[in-house]
């Protein structure tokens, strides 16, 4: 270890959670006496120690955060230089070009790939980073040099906009590290050719997460009447119609999302199968209830109505009242999908909601699938909330 | 409700599971001054009572099981006829028609197609059932009868030989109720085609339910050197070769059963990729770590080592034990499928065998994917016991 890297001290038996593979490092876990935090300014690698003094890695620091640091390495010597994240995203990319034929997707994702608080997701030529904490925006030229180097991209885009970076009182912005910030992206999914909106669109722009679970939603789609709700630019109403749908509908708030939606369905030849409602999903799936309208097959994919645990409560409520008014939209014998990307809201809590929803309209449930976020979004297993995403595959019958 | 239809009355209070959705009654929940168990023969149907005499539904008797009885209709009137069971096989086989292009399925799944106690594998024009309760086993001509209405196949085989019979006091025996009992039986799945020993092989013949997981294991094995442990038949090694696998080693005890992988593996055009090796798992693994054999990709798929509650711990200590071979014969920057059909072994307790193996060779561990039983093994949402399998997907890393 070099002379100059400051040390952080960990309170006696607080490096157990480390010890376990996590990679966090809470504020309450930190001899303060010893290492001040305020001492270790945002973003800095430091070396971690234990209470005796042990070396046990390096992390990047976050004072104004819970999570006050990231170990990004068990090497205590390793210096996060390109050469360091050149080997961590030439790791991530292997995995992704063992996945998919095409160069879209998820190519770094935070702790899951030993990067912690990063995450890059790939379109052909254009490179969109988002850093959640302040270690990695202290790096980003550090990073983008790195993927510059492996990939060569045309266009390497920063956006950060994420809710999320206010926690570490890091500033919202979006910016190109070379060349621009393209209007759209493009990118291919499980058959399909699709574009988003990178600058005005959500997170990056595409929702790869849901690719396993749209391409698991196939065989219900065909022939089907299917609902979209929270459509976005397409990802699953598009995909439905693709795998032979007799009818989409999409509802979203966002007519730009919609637009998209229109664009991405003509793309792949399927435009006259859709229609688009814009509004509010709850108000578009109450009036077709009101108007007698049934479906082979729902979707629902919202945003994280729980954002930070102590919303849970309302959160919660709010994914049972946009399920039971999916339910009642199901033909009996049809299908439902119901998705939440909620870190807070455990996989077998939003089958309860789906489940007590089934039961309210004297519904019998079958669970057929299950799906988490997608292989270019792997789960680091020692820390839970790398895992994030679920999607249920459910068929509502008669009640047996 | 018909007069001569005997009656099972519960306890106060104990009504309350099977109005959450469950189907079980436990014999410590019966009233048996009021409806001695004893009174009720094996199989027979009866109306199930809550304490006040209000009639909740019809079940199956199982009064030598800790199961008592089984709720097979919510309809207190519902005979156990053919048209009810040719109804619940209809609303089953439409699930499978919507999901799979080839009559090779799993076509009913117990208790989450409405008919505990019952299995029902179809294998193109041969149907194999299994009865695992009383009153299945009583009215197993009833069902045969309804399989033909609906499906007309040329055999209707009944093979009875699960060991969970001898908990009911069942026979074993094979025999066919139509037709005859075929040697082996053919199927197609994932876009291939297999053979699978009926008479003499586990179970029905073939493993359906990890369709979804084998599907998901393709892009993993293209190129790869591939080791199927616990190959039976070939449904994973016969179909990473047709994956691109460079190559894929097989391991089983069972002569017959590599018999069958490389008659599976020519019917696909990739018996020059297999190489078998017959004889024990673990002796079988530690014979390639003497040898120094390292695999681009090992799949673990064991029989249940925990079949009782009772055998948790020696079976857990099973799990390790082969888990912590396979993560040693996996290449850096490869993968591990790891499997377990154990109903009492939780998805998390698989993958915390997983991550420990992990630690103890040092490598960091990426989740990249999760698969339960395929659709056609629905999970009955209310009955835990209905979703009993759980593969992991994993990549090995030099510890981050």
């Amino acid at each position: 270890m070099t002379d100059d890297t400051p040390t952080l001290r960990l309170k006696k038996n607080e490096e157990r959670r480390l010890k376990a593979g996590h990679e966090w490092i809470y504020a309450n876990e930190v001899d303060t006496a010893h290492s001040p935090l305020k001492s270790l300014p945002a973003g800095t690698a430091c070396v971690v120690e234990d209470s005796r003094g042990k070396a046990l890695g390096r992390a990047f620091m976050s004072p104004n955060s819970l999570i006050a640091a990231r170990l990004y390495s068990r090497d205590v010597k390793q210096e996060p230089s390109r050469s360091f994240f050149k080997k961590r995203i030439e790791q991530a990319l292997a995995l992704r070009e063992t996945l998919y034929p095409q160069p879209g997707y998820r190519l770094v994702h935070g702790e899951a790939d030993g990067l912690p608080g990063l995450v890059v997701d790939r379109y052909q030529d254009t490179l969109v980073m988002q850093a959640g904490t302040a270690g990695m925006e202290a790096h980003l030229d550090t990073v983008a040099a790195a993927l510059d180097a492996v990939l060569s991209p045309a266009n390497i885009v920063v956006k950060n906009e994420a809710g999320v970076r206010e926690l570490e009182d890091l500033p919202l912005y979006t910016r190109a590290l070379k060349g621009e910030v393209p209007e759209s992206v493009e990118l291919h999914e499980n058959g399909g050719r699709f574009q988003a909106p990178l600058r005005e669109g959500q997170k990056t722009g595409w929702f790869f997460d849901h690719r396993s679970a749209r391409a698991r939603m196939a065989p219900l789609a065909k022939g089907a009447r299917v609902l979209d709700v929270f459509a976005y630019c397409g990802g699953w109403g598009v995909q439905a119609a693709m795998a032979g749908a007799a009818e989409v509908t999409g509802i979203d708030s966002s007519s730009l999302a919609l637009e998209y939606m229109h664009r991405n369905a003509e793309m792949n030849g399927v435009a006259e199968q859709l229609h688009t409602l814009e509004g509010d999903a709850t108000t578009a799936m109450k009036q077709l209830l009101a108007d007698g309208e049934k479906f082979d097959l729902v979707i629902l994919d919202p945003p994280a109505f729980i954002k930070r645990r102590k919303d849970f409560k309302s959160g919660l409520a709010g994914y049972h009242a946009i399920n039971e008014l999916a339910v009642r939209l199901v033909k009996p014998g049809g299908y439902l999908i119901s998705a939440s990307c909620s870190m807070h809201l455990p996989a077998d809590k939003l089958l309860d909601v789906v489940r007590s929803s089934a039961r309210h309209i004297d519904r019998s449930l079958q669970v057929i699938g299950f799906e988490g976020q997608g292989p270019d979004h792997p789960v680091h297993p020692a820390i839970p909330e790398t895992a994030y995403l679920k999607s249920w595959f459910a068929r509502l019958l008669f009640r047996f």
